[in-house]
């Protein structure tokens, strides 16, 4: 039949979830995410960078399985009184984005609200069972980041930042990818994400941890829209010099799989979260 | 390639989006609505329904393609303020929807605003080239119905309505339907988008729309979620057997594809639009 519940591969709590394609050796994944007014942009002063970072954050986590972006749709909430020349630049803003990855935006709705929203889906594609999940991650695994983390609201990075997808394909493509997601909440609360899916703990060596500011933005800032990765530890040197030669650019160790289920350890003292809570944001 | 933009075959202005598989012989379709409180909905007594709508209206554009639900996601935005049990009354109300017609809930997300909405995304399957287009019907067409059209909202069917999945893939798997769409803004305005985009007219005849109400009640209230059909003339009373015998109900003939390219005729008199605006509600 077509399309029956047993093409679900991995369901919510990833940062897509994944569908078998069947007999054509892929499979497909989906994500949705919202931005609202107030809640996740505060001003229309930037119209077009908050169509990239309602387009950016779908194409994050499509990069994050290691997906290859396919199609995207709007649904947007806007009030009767925005002007149509802002709401152009935010479809203008979303626009080249998804020019830029080669998704484009099929389909959507506009709608009446109080306050601006985008809802973005987005799909991809993937060779079947390739997917990176957050659940993979192995003791002994380095933890590797591929941008520098921290600052994120201060630099205005949150809304112009470039969705990772090149590298997410690219790592997946080497085949010495253990774990992948994306850092939207900091590198505290996400990597926790990882560490309990994957039943492993986590040490992190603070002078490797690429920031922008203190260790402590780094790790609790958010909205950073990097990649988080485990490689098996004999791969590792491999992955950064394959990584150097296509992106001119490090591929850091941070950290290593280690310790008990869920502990997040710092240069040896644990740290705690900070979880970043949708609801009292 | 994965996904590129070659497999688009009909984006914007039909009830779904429709992108070729490569090489399986299937087009995926895509559709995505919004329901806001206040707009869609105006209070919270009915949780359930409210769930059963927002799932629904999805299910309904799939149905108007004569596809197969296959994935549905969603996204809550919700006040802080709005019991857990109410959230949890509109997730029974999707779930049993997407259940009875086998398209789970893989994915989505939930932010906070101040007005509940329901942003649901939905995929279906057919097979390729097979998709029911609002661009197909053909001089000469009949023009049927799947049921009373009017009084939607004194009736509360705008929430309870069943949509018509089951009828929309026996449609298409007959061969006979040219073009098809579900009504949702009212008979009058939903039949135009189909004569404008199949270059046709239409002439109708109030003796045989069936009715809850008033002939002006079908033509203009709209959410009745019923389909609305075109088949060729020598081709509807087998049509119209088939489906008694497999839904033991009548498939009405209401008018017939005729006249110049756009015009609504209603017992040989012209009737005007009353576009439904989504910004005006």
């Amino acid at each position: 039949m077509l399309g029956s519940h047993a093409d679900l591969r991995v369901g919510a709590g990833d940062d897509c979830a994944v569908c078998r394609i069947p007999k054509l050796g892929l499979d497909q994944v989906f994500t949705t995410d919202p931005i609202i007014e107030g809640v996740h942009f505060q001003s229309l002063e930037n119209p077009e960078r908050i169509g990239n970072k309602a387009v950016g954050r779908v194409l994050s986590d499509i990069a994050a399985m290691g997906a290859v972006p396919q199609w995207m749709l709007v649904n947007v909430v806007a009030p009767p009184t925005l002007e149509f020349q802002i709401l152009e630049k935010v479809y203008t803003g979303m626009g080249a984005l998804c020019e830029r990855f080669g998704a484009p935006i099929i389909g959507g709705d506009v709608a009446r609200g109080e306050k601006l929203e985008l809802h973005v889906f987005g799909t991809g594609l993937l060779p079947q069972g390739s997917a990176l999940l957050r659940s993979g991650a192995v003791e002994g695994d380095a933890i590797l980041v591929t941008g520098p983390l921290g600052g994120s609201f201060s630099s205005g990075h949150h809304l112009d930042f470039v969705p990772r997808v090149d590298e997410g394909v690219f790592l997946r493509e080497t085949g010495w990818v253990n774990a992948m997601m994306d850092l939207s909440d900091g590198l505290a609360t996400d990597l926790r994400h990882i560490l309990n899916q994957s039943g492993v703990g986590a040490a992190l060596y603070s002078e490797q941890i690429p920031v922008n500011g203190s260790v402590e933005a780094a790790l609790f800032d958010g909205e950073d829209f990097e990649l988080l990765l485990m490689a098996s530890d004999q791969n590792v040197k491999k992955l950064q010099e394959l990584w150097r030669q296509r992106f001119s650019r490090e591929l850091p160790v941070i950290g290593r799989i280690e310790g008990s289920v869920g502990d997040v350890r710092l240069d040896g003292g644990f740290i705690e979260s900070k979880a970043f809570e949708h609801f009292s944001r």
